[in-house]
């Protein structure tokens, strides 16, 4: 893409009350626009990220055999009503409106009670079983603060999982294909090295449930880490019964501060027996189906990311996810550019080419505010030698590099 | 994709409130749930249906310089009362609910007001337009009735772009540009035909809007068309003085029933002046921005196809956008089927596999009700030939075709 043609700027009129680091440097470089706390617009390279970030989601949900689908946002108060989940005083984080007759109607803050409503139309028999299905869904809640840009919004993108099983084993051998497919997914957008399976508080079904925690100073959840035993802890669970059972004393755990970026949660049977979704085992017996609910905040993943991956200058985009692979940069060299932009993009390389008519140090500065993977310059001194210069936005250093040798292997081999 | 691993059944237990054919079928085929009157859950076939649709939209729109973005659905009082649209009324299908705080939120009915009072942080200049944007976004509207399943939401899923213009002229061509645009996408979901650029009332801006109406007993709209002349005209602008102007006479049209699946929308200057867009001309002077908005109901163009595209048995989707372009039925060959499932995939093609334990009768019923373009069975009757038969879905004919010749090109060049 051209940049003369991107309708954004790096900006710098940042609101006073932005405080949160990914929000500043996401809103300066063009990423997201504040709409309003808590809720912010996706502009061109910002949702550029946030496809990219799906994409790695949705492989990984359809390598475990999930369907996508999509549910709605408008919501019933009847559905909710059957686990006590209408009530503001259970459920704090509700917006709800009415329809013209009156009828109260809530926005979709989860969809674990309608979802599994619908799948009373599909689920009868153990044959039916097992269901796993997902949705990218845009979630409102009515969070009391909204100060963590878009790690904390009161509108947010979620990927939610669900699975319906007839039994804990087949629950279980599911659970567990998931958990290594979450840390695929971790892995692949950046994450590795910060993100630990977490037991935390199982609410009502299980003793622990899991969560998915990513080292931040930004995040707002504490844990305790152990990385030789690879072993991690949520505050909340943190007691000598967990020590004992985890086999790991608290002397070998380190403090972190973490984010939050994916949970995943055993029902039991326990949520469709509250809804009578029920199933009619091999035997003819009428049972609940056993729940489970896997989410991954997608928005959140992008804030955590920008908060991990930043420096003084700017964003340091982790090359699968980044809006484009290559930032090219023309200083007064149009023509040979142009032929260059056509010629990387034409190989598959997604590129962005600041074709702009500003001043180097301008076009420096919102290269590394913008912040992808790889800087290709291309200027009068670099065209003497028939070469472009090259540098990686995580490293320091550039280096000429021939034109004649800039292929796309070469290309790939600077980025990996 | 195999059949058996599809969650969604085919489903005979329809609401009797459900009076729409084009909600009908696609509930009894799996394409959708509905939630509510007038909002409806994309299942994995609807969805794909859904995704197709905006890829061909995204293309088009990206064809004449469109850059995709994605509003937020919360939106502020403040920046409707600038127009006077925040006021139930003035605009009577808002939802609304508050903040923690008491502060009142909207929840997106349109975005014309937020993405213009957006465009303030980038417009500032001549040298910074045009600039053409478009989402897809779930448009929310508390519409006082709800009957034509996906045609008319409360919740429904929609493309709008906004065009900034220096001038009258820029916005002209971009105008012209993407009415072309429009008419490509229409072919390409398979609505050439029955699609006309329509005249209709134009508000207080200009003389006349376009809209882009399709024939259709379901749709809610009635225009005059005259084929020869390639005219259209909505009746709420059918007078005497538009006759004239237009150059045909009442005897030369013919009343037809049609559904709106796009329009295209002249605001002049008004709306940034009335909100206060402005930017500097050549000559220093300072305007109020061109601003131009085209719609198409994304969700209201698939209930529009499935309208005109059925039959008793079921839905018959045009090739571009159908969810799979071959429903590849197996009578008792599930090993042989299986390899030619792989095969096909391998090559490219998009394939429903009916792998399903179930008699003959029934895989036909639901491979009609389902409605792709092309049926291969693979029974005992056919392997003894080395083949399969072939059919159209929209047509009543097979063929035997041999399995050695059931090449790409071969299923291509059937779809064709």
């Amino acid at each position: 893409m051209r940049q003369s043609q991107l309708f954004t700027k790096t900006r710098k009129d940042i609101s006073a009350e932005e405080v949160s680091k990914n929000a500043q440097l996401l809103t300066r470089a063009g990423f997201i626009y504040k709409e309003m706390a808590g809720a912010y617009a996706y502009l061109p390279l910002g949702l550029r990220v946030i496809e990219k970030i799906k994409q790695v989601v949705r492989e990984e949900m359809e390598s475990v055999g999930g369907q996508e689908m999509l549910m709605t946002a408008l919501q019933r108060k009847e559905v909710w009503e059957t686990t006590n989940r209408w009530d503001d005083e259970v459920v704090d984080v509700w917006f709800k409106s009415e329809l013209k007759n009156g009828t109260e109607v809530g926005f979709g803050w989860s969809h674990e009670e309608p979802i599994t409503e619908m799948m009373k139309h599909y689920i009868h028999s153990y044959r039916d079983l097992p269901i796993f299905v997902y949705q990218f869904q845009t979630k409102l809640r009515n969070e009391l603060r909204a100060k963590s840009g878009i790690m904390r919004g009161r509108e947010f993108l979620m990927k939610d999982m669900y699975s319906y099983c007839i039994d804990e084993a087949q629950h279980q051998a599911f659970y567990a294909a998931t958990i290594e497919a979450y840390l695929r997914v971790f892995a692949r957008v950046g994450l590795k090295d910060q993100t630990f399976v977490t037991y935390a508080s199982g609410g009502a079904f299980t003793e622990f449930s899991h969560e998915f925690q990513t080292i931040t100073e930004a995040g707002e959840d504490k844990i305790f880490i152990n990385k030789e035993k690879n072993i991690a802890i949520n505050e909340e669970v943190l007691s000598e019964e967990t020590l004992k059972e985890l086999g790991v004393s608290r002397d070998e755990l380190t403090e972190v501060k973490t984010a939050e970026v994916g949970n995943i949660f055993n029902f039991g049977r326990k949520k469709c027996e509250e809804m009578g979704l029920n199933f009619v085992d091999s035997e003819g017996t009428s049972l609940p189906v056993f729940l489970g609910s896997y989410g991954i905040g997608i928005s959140r993943l992008m804030g955590t990311i920008v908060e991990v991956y930043h420096d003084e200058k700017g964003i340091i985009w982790p090359k699968e996810i980044a809006p484009f692979q290559v930032h090219l940069i023309s200083l007064n060299q149009d023509e040979r550019a142009e032929a260059l932009y056509t010629e990387l993009t034409a190989a598959g390389i997604e590129v962005l080419f600041d074709d702009r008519d500003m001043r180097a140090g301008a076009k420096f500065a919102d290269s590394d505010l913008i912040g992808l993977p790889l800087r290709i310059v291309m200027s009068n001194k670099t065209i003497e030698q028939d070469a472009v210069e090259i540098k990686l936005r995580a490293q320091d250093e550039c280096q000429l590099v021939l034109l004649k040798e800039l292929t796309k292997e070469k290309i790939e081999t600077l980025l990996s």
